[in-house]
């Protein structure tokens, strides 16, 4: 059998079938698995790639029934069950796609070139970089106007990822460079997060919302709810008739299922997840079955299932058990039920939100639950070691310890113009 | 003053000036001082980039007469005594030039794309990209000729940088990646060392030299001494007659200097080192000083200062000491003099020598000695804390932390077609 993607859904299928007289062979094009909720902290120099991410195949090294293969997925064959890649293919008889999803830019796609997403570590390493470089090239600014320009980040969207970047970047700049510069300080760098809905955390109970916001705007944030952007370029956003001059916009709205759901000719629902069955098959394809963020589903319990690492875990779980209930003959276990583990996001250094059913937490002790969360679902031990130990350190010292600019050799002002500083003054 | 470059030299230089009457503007094209004596680390996936860099401006916080400015400087006009950075300039009453040296293809520059140099971090992550691709290229490959090429490394240049490279490859091979993979073994790659000299380590004695290239052929290096490269091309390296396919060809050999030195007018020696003065000053140019890689110098005690971190440091303190002195009025200290503190190579697991004046170490003590001197010399108590750490680990486990393909969104196939495996079977 085949599995597409090495994420929390394809993984956690691939980890139900240890054990299974099944030969799995997944297909993931990156190397490593991506511990997503903490991608934000990469993007803002908290913490290093190698920290949130494993080799795929060191994580499933001693599951024997497993071949793991660094390779892009092109499309389906459903009548010869093969999955394509390229020119070459690889034959299947249970087939599970789980290749995740972006986010939307609603139309706006050539936006993505000024406000890019965040999704990959390679994502991630731009945001540093570009994040980082704005600030470089802010001290040596020599034009009031520019200066803002550069010390400006607009977030679009203030879903998990929009309002933990905000908060983080707010962080980076008020306290880990605050002494760093000469010419600028870290606090005159302006944060706007802006929701096209009413409130910020939309998942989350309105009151939580609530406290999000006001933490926020304690960090400094500048928190715009109801207004949406109506356009994106190098310059900056436009609100309406309001333009925010910005060197760095990013995106964290919307959500985009990844192309593979369009291989299957099965029903996608508007943001191109595929509607799948009770048991996450696919409609006329019982072989073949969507998890993660690809798949859009109403449960059991006629609960909407959220596209959030634990749901994606559950569903991977659970494909591998009716798999591996296929393969010995027994009967299918009855349709998936998604059971909701709670929502948690943080704010910054001791705030946090989080909600289980009826329980809600905010402030210092729900920052303390989010962070032992986030540590205690980290894959291996080491990573958990060295995070761990770089918060703490973190904590006490307020410094950061990934705050490099990699990944472009190019001298700064050719590889970003925009991040560049324009100044017509002759001394450096 | 100002001065170019934050490697060991500039960065000592502007230590050293701490507390005196000077406004220093310190330049350089990376935001980070890098450890670059454990680039190949990073280059074979033992440390991430994190741990063997600091950023400039954190090193530098708490030196109030320092200001540190990320560009590219692109010339000086010696008349009118200013740095040239692009359109803009820096005007100085001393500069310091530290801006290092590169590797040298002695006029086979094409070679370059074929057979990279490691002198960046983003080098260090290119090299790891292209090594790990190819074990995962030759995990899918059919043809065993292919797969062979895929699994050959050549490393051109046996001092310390590719004794180095071609142990840790050889131990990535055959201790980490030993598991992980199912159609390849990492035994079945091969590890080439390329020098055109009769014998490794040309810089150390002769019985350490032999000792190093049997500790490599014990980790199944092969050593070719004595055989110079004639073609380098994407399908491998000639060595004369004989031609070694191989996808991965590393370039660590010879020395070219940075091209700052052209833009002084000075003499060069012919690896574009500017040759100064007893005082490290630029002849004809005595506020004008070059430190680090880029100075050629036989000291006063007629020894030829070597390119290694230790001369460098000893040679920026220097410096800053003359300039100290200097603005100070006081009486210029006595010529340079170069105080060896040492060699020290490492091969291995255990395996290193080291060499102090007349005191020679090999095996398991050198390579204790070489530990130990590595992280007391990295910049920052948490990087040498995280770097003891996950040398600790690694020894009781064999693993590596740093295994991530990054840095090239490129699906394999068309970013690196020579990495990617050319099979012309059907199945994966």
């Amino acid at each position: 059998m085949v599995i597409v993607g090495a994420g929390f859904a394809g993984l956690s299928a691939a980890r139900a079938l240890k054990g299974s007289p099944v030969d799995i062979t997944l297909v993931d094009r990156r190397n490593h698995h991506l511990f997503q909720p903490l991608l934000y902290q990469v993007a803002t120099a908290g913490l290093a790639p190698t920290q949130i991410a494993s080799p795929i195949r060191t994580v499933l090294r001693d599951q024997a029934n497993v071949r793991v293969v660094l390779a892009e997925a092109s499309g389906v064959d459903l009548a010869r069950k093969q999955l394509l890649v390229g020119p070459r293919s690889a034959p299947f008889d249970y087939l599970v796609l789980a290749t995740g999803a972006a986010h939307a830019y609603f139309g706006h796609e050539g936006w993505a070139a000024w406000a890019p997403g965040l999704k990959s570590l390679d994502d991630a390493l731009g945001f540093r970089r570009r994040i980082l470089s704005a600030f470089e090239a802010a001290e040596t600014a020599c034009d009031p106007a520019e200066r803002a320009r550069l010390l400006t980040f607009v977030i679009v969207g203030a879903g998990p990822t929009g309002v933990e970047l905000a908060g983080a970047i707010a962080e980076l700049a008020r306290r880990a460079l605050a002494t760093d510069f000469r010419a600028i300080r870290g606090e005159s760098a302006r944060v706007v997060l802006v929701e096209a809905a009413d409130r910020a955390l939309g998942a989350f109970d309105p009151r939580l919302s609530d406290y999000a916001r006001r933490a926020l705007e304690r960090l400094g944030v500048e928190v715009r709810l109801g207004v949406g952007v109506t356009a994106c370029d190098e310059g900056g956003v436009a609100l309406g008739e309001e333009r925010i001059p910005a060197a760095n916009v990013f995106w964290a709205a919307g959500v985009q299922a990844s192309p593979a759901g369009a291989w299957l000719g099965a029903a996608l629902d508007r943001a191109g997840r595929v509607v799948v069955a009770p048991d996450l098959s696919v409609k006329g394809a019982p072989d073949v079955f969507v998890v993660g963020d690809l798949a859009a589903l109403t449960d059991a319990a006629g609960r909407i299932v959220p596209g959030v690492a634990p749901a994606a875990k559950q569903e991977g779980v659970y494909v591998g058990g009716v798999i591996a209930a296929r393969v010995a003959g027994r009967a299918a276990p009855p349709p998936f039920r998604y059971a909701d583990a709670g929502s948690l996001a943080t704010i910054g250094r001791r705030e946090a939100v989080a909600q289980f059913g009826r329980l809600k937490l905010t402030g210092a002790f729900a920052w303390l639950v989010w962070s032992v969360a986030h540590i205690w679902f980290l894959i291996g031990f080491r990573n958990r070691l060295a995070v761990a130990i770089d918060w703490m350190w973190s904590y006490v010292t307020f410094d950061r310890g990934a705050r490099l600019i990699t990944g472009d050799d190019q001298p700064l002002a050719t590889a970003n113009a925009h991040l560049a500083g324009r100044c017509a003054c002759e001394t450096l």
